[in-house]
């Protein structure tokens, strides 16, 4: 497990305020790990809307079968998420503990097993112990307070070095709403989806055909353009949740995605889900550097999408990112392999700003010292101008270190 | 550079004949490395046939443009290939190094510049300069004797730690002919093509059309079914010459794909491509296992060969892998990655021989402790079976170790 904080992280925890409708509280349920939370309980106010996207997984784990069954009912009553165990390849047994995992928290919460949605991280392939939550959601439930998301996104670590939340408070018609999200990430990290577990949660009345269009807007550009290793997890979930609380404070319920109403949720919203995904790049396992790919004048945005994950997912480009080696002659070679429409002699390629190769050659203004100066800065922005079209699209990764294969070599062990 | 040989090295090179017809010589031009030779130069006998396959990415290499505006001729009479600079991305100069590289060793070999095949590995995007070439391809000229194989795969390689060779002696209707080849691989990787550059001779008369054709039949289950990172080379290229020398020896000109005296040239062929191929799986960059992938089950062949290269890339199995744990969630997570028809509760996996995983859950007869054992082992097959169909293939790859960041984070400098 990793031991040291990322570089890469924030300086602190962000300041969050509470979201009306919503209660946390975490526990120590001993699924896994000793010695800290692994279990949280969200509970939400009565006609909470939730929306949800999933990993593309065909191997999908117990909990996103479960809530993907649930998802079209549009509302949710509580959330239960553990930590050290994803419930994923566990057959009968996984969908029977998600089974009983919901009957014990609807019990405790008073609501339908139905309305409860359910995420699980850790290992696959192991059989998730529910009888571990009976001991300790009547108390998660007795505890439940708002705000707490520090501790909210600690609890659902696994191999993250640091809780990532963020948050937007943004004008919605006659009144003012909150937006609080929290992730966790680290490895496992590929489109689609781009992150293991995300939720987010606003006091704003949406109905769940608005929520639902909202997030498939936002993911995009966000989680799903998020890869740290180019593999998919099985428990990829993000939801969102909508308790509506703010309409007692005089906000009218939007009903329509056009309502103008929505302007500024939108962009907070959005904002919300990027920083988190930025987040989850920051903290890609063994990462030492932040790395942006710019990718533009290809034939379509799709085309600039496909270019950007192939570059992302190279493991040359990012192991030379490592070497703090500005070898663009690897970008060449994965910009080649996307299988995109690429005219190598229209190709110019930046790092940080300085263009290293122009037009199928060289820079001839190359100038290695500054470059290599620019190599040593956590941050690094590579892009890559193809000079075909308007195409263009961003992806975030991380660079690949032999902390990442420390990590990954003896995870289970 | 990699210092030390890979633990999973043939013990020496094969023992080789020459092939009549096919003369090889090899010298140092200081093309980058300093007190090793770069250059290799095989002299053909007029009227050899030629067919070659290439790597498919969008930003090919000088050489590989080259070779492929020549290839349609069907013939050639010599070819040179260099290590140290890969020709790569290098604009107008690029094409201006070929074509004087294939001037100089015309003029040395006596004949036509069109009739030089060339290839080039090493760093990308910096100018190759041909000049270099011009004190030492007379001397090579002269020098051209029969044999020599393992100083000629010696001259090409790059990261690579040993020189690959393999050759056949199979009969052709009345007579014998000999195949020998040589490939240099390392890293970068992966299919289509599975290596950088790889060389086959052989003295059967064979019409290029037919030679052609065998090289595409085979081709698809030997250097294609290997990956060691998901990169895809701008060199890729595999040549193979036929000069007909056995002719003189009694054995008759084969001039279509049909004519049974191919049967045992076909395999022999065949056996010379895989063997090469797997030596460049046991010369990936950093590997300490050699991992084969057999996916069986599957809807249809090109279904598991996707689903095999999923696993193959995937850089948490190799890395679970390379820490020795048969961490078969990750297995799952790859196989539901690939896109491809996959049933969860279908699904059984055996590493070594040994099933982990059945029918979507953990194998309840597992051993950990056999398990353990079988994975410290040098040779690792991983065996997924999918339970939906007759697709079966094959894939070979290797771990992925700290030393494969050193190797590639450090390789400009």
């Amino acid at each position: 497990m990793a031991t040291s904080i990322s570089p890469l992280a924030p300086a602190s925890f962000p300041k969050m305020p509470p979201v009306d409708g919503v209660r946390l509280s975490t526990a120590a349920a001993g699924i896994r790990y000793a010695g800290r939370t692994d279990v949280l309980l969200v509970l939400l106010d009565p006609g909470t809307s939730v929306a949800g996207v999933f990993t593309r997984s065909k191997c999908s784990s117990a909990p996103v079968d479960w809530c993907r069954a649930r998802i079209k009912s549009g509302t949710a009553s509580a959330l239960v998420v553990n930590s050290g165990n994803a419930n994923a390849f566990t057959g009968r047994t996984g969908r029977a503990a998600t089974a009983l995992t919901a009957k014990i928290a609807g019990k405790a919460a008073g609501c339908k097993p139905e309305a409860i949605f359910l995420a699980s991280t850790g290992v696959i392939g192991e059989p998730l112990d529910a009888t571990k939550f009976e001991g300790v959601i009547e108390r998660l439930v007795a505890d439940a307070a708002p705000g707490g998301w520090e501790k909210a996104a600690s609890a659902i670590m696994t191999t993250d070095t640091f809780p990532k939340g963020a948050a937007a408070i943004v004008r919605m018609g006659a009144g003012t709403v909150s937006i609080c999200g929290f992730a966790k990430g680290a490895g496992m990290i590929a489109p689609d989806m781009g992150t293991m577990l995300s939720f987010v949660f606003t006091d704003a009345p949406i109905a769940p055909a608005v929520l639902r269009k909202l997030l498939r807007e936002s993911v995009e550009d966000t989680f799903n353009a998020v890869t740290i290793d180019g593999d998919t997890s099985t428990s990829d979930t993000l939801l969102a949740f909508a308790t509506g609380a703010a309409a007692a404070r005089g906000v009218a319920k939007i009903s329509s995605a056009t309502d103008s109403r929505l302007a500024a949720f939108r962009k907070g919203f959005h904002a919300v889900l990027a920083n988190l995904a930025e987040q989850v790049a920051r903290d890609g396992e063994g990462a030492r550097k932040l790395v942006e790919i710019l990718v533009e004048g290809a034939t379509s945005k799709s085309s600039a999408r496909r270019i950007a994950l192939s570059i992302a997912n190279s493991p040359l480009v990012k192991t030379a990112i490592a070497g703090e080696d500005a070898n663009w002659g690897r970008v060449v070679m994965a910009v080649g392999k996307a299988g995109e429409p690429a005219d190598r002699d229209r190709l110019s390629i930046w790092f940080n700003g300085i263009r290293v190769a122009h037009k199928g050659e060289r820079d001839p203004a190359y100038d290695e010292a500054a470059v290599s100066a620019a190599m040593k800065k956590p941050e690094i922005t590579l892009k890559v101008a193809l000079g075909l079209g308007k195409g263009r699209d961003r992806v975030l990764t991380c660079d690949l270190t032999k902390e990442y294969i420390a990590i990954n070599g003896d995870y289970r062990s």
